[in-house]
């Protein structure tokens, strides 16, 4: 049950609970502002260098792929204390296209107390990054430190 | 043995193969700016409120210490093709603060080429990003995708 702010507590989580995220529009200009600040490769910045380049069109940066689906993660899981990851393990079948409109569905595949502090846990949280197509684009599983409630 | 332009391929990477990066600077605008298209938490934007929170102090978005470690890999790995990441595991032992300067200190731990493709193969590539006092703020394993000569 979660607390009387919507917010949810380690106690709140169970394995197989789901959320869902609002949408994120990428276009070509996005793509190309975040390549040039952290990932400045041609087949993120230029149509035509990305036309003759393994992926044969112009491709998101895998990290911003990442920092959008952080984004929608931050709107879609209410968590008491805030989404606060202590690793993340990642996969991108394929990249992230100009006209992708992103959505994230996550679910809890795992819920740990701590042994050593007793005001809170970890929670493994498999989230996935689909476009308006189904297509999957990313998916992250993020070890996410939870507190009890009343911690 | 690098070719003429310098460029690795996947028959030039052995185990243990060490790659250094140059330093990036962060502040706290950077800190902000990131977080607020990407990370939107009050301990990610706002000094005061991160002084109550679990982190005591502005702390960067572990995403935004990923995203500027990616910078410095595209710099210092010198992969023909470019830095193409199929996937990756990250851990953060502590938050990025807003004086670090950050390098990348990285090392091949692995290098497979594809059953399925002979022009290619995966290296993984272990990414550690300190800053100026040698502490750790990130480690991160990335699964790359790197090219044969000749492909």
């Amino acid at each position: 049950m979660a607390s009387a702010d919507g917010k949810l507590h380690l106690e709140d989580l169970t394995v197989g609970m789901e959320f869902r995220s609002s949408e994120y529009a990428l276009d070509a200009a996005q793509i190309r502002a975040f390549a040039s600040q952290f990932d400045p490769q041609p087949f993120h910045l230029d149509d035509a260098a990305a036309q003759g380049s393994f992926f044969q069109g112009l491709a998101a940066s895998g990290w911003h792929t990442m920092s959008v689906t952080m984004r929608l993660l931050v709107e879609s899981l209410p968590l008491a204390g805030g989404v606060i990851g202590a690793g993340a393990e990642l996969s991108w079948p394929g990249p992230t296209r100009p006209d992708d409109v992103l959505h994230v569905r996550s679910e809890v595949v795992d819920v740990k107390p701590s042994r050593s502090k007793p005001d809170r846990g970890i929670a493994l949280v498999r989230s996935r990054t689909l476009n308006q197509h189904g297509e999957l684009r990313q998916e992250v599983t993020s070890k996410l430190l939870v507190f009890r409630r009343g911690s």
